[in-house]
């Protein structure tokens, strides 16, 4: 048995609005953009606890939003998301420190499924333990 | 001053995929899709409290991901984000029980800034109060 929580909202923003972009949803959400160790990447801090809000430089990607589902057991996960309906786009970041591999819904919507109980997320393992449920 | 809160993820679905895709996020999730009394709108009960998740058939739009701001004070909200850099596209839903304005953020991405203390969302009122913060 393994459990998965949507924990994480990031919007995507590409290179050229993202300063401007990161301004705007801090102001707009009253939270504080911390810089983390990967420079795409900004956490809104204080914007919608429980959940995380990330702001994402795509380069030159579309604007939008996707949804990071975390797990405990990411090949397990990604399998039974693939049971459910979805489909495997990219899982060349399953290896990477921070360890996702990339989906897409039945719609063609991509998402994240994120292994949750890594070292360089070692800061929300807590909230994990409190808030995952068990899915498969 | 007045408050708001990010309460609201909304998983944006075409018509011609609106089905599985509604049963694929409520398995993904561990969730149980309730109808509303808005037929283009499922909420995914239980999906990642405290937070509402929604699925919403948006007819020939594209599948995305999008935010609802909610608030209690629609029109001081929206001046506030237009202040910081959001523009309005769409405030024809105003005056619909639901009352809600659709922006933009300087990305172009839209979102939805919502009245929270409408008699429809007479539900929720307690959750806005526990959480929304003051931004105004």
């Amino acid at each position: 048995m393994h459990r998965n929580l949507l924990s994480t909202i990031v919007i995507d923003v590409p290179a050229d609005a993202h300063d401007r972009t990161l301004a705007f949803w801090s102001a707009a959400l009253g939270a504080t953009a911390r810089a983390t160790r990967m420079p795409n990447y900004h956490i809104l801090e204080e914007a919608s606890p429980p959940h995380r809000i990330v702001v994402q430089n795509v380069g030159s990607g579309p604007a939008g939003v996707h949804l990071d589902v975390h797990t405990d057991d990411l090949d397990a996960e990604v399998e039974r998301l693939v049971a459910c309906g979805a489909t495997l786009v990219d899982r060349s970041w399953a290896d990477h420190p921070g360890s996702w591999i990339v989906m897409r819904d039945p719609a063609g919507m991509e998402f994240c499924v994120v292994a949750a109980l890594t070292e360089v997320r070692k800061a929300d393992h807590g909230e994990f333990e409190r808030r995952a449920k068990p899915v498969g």
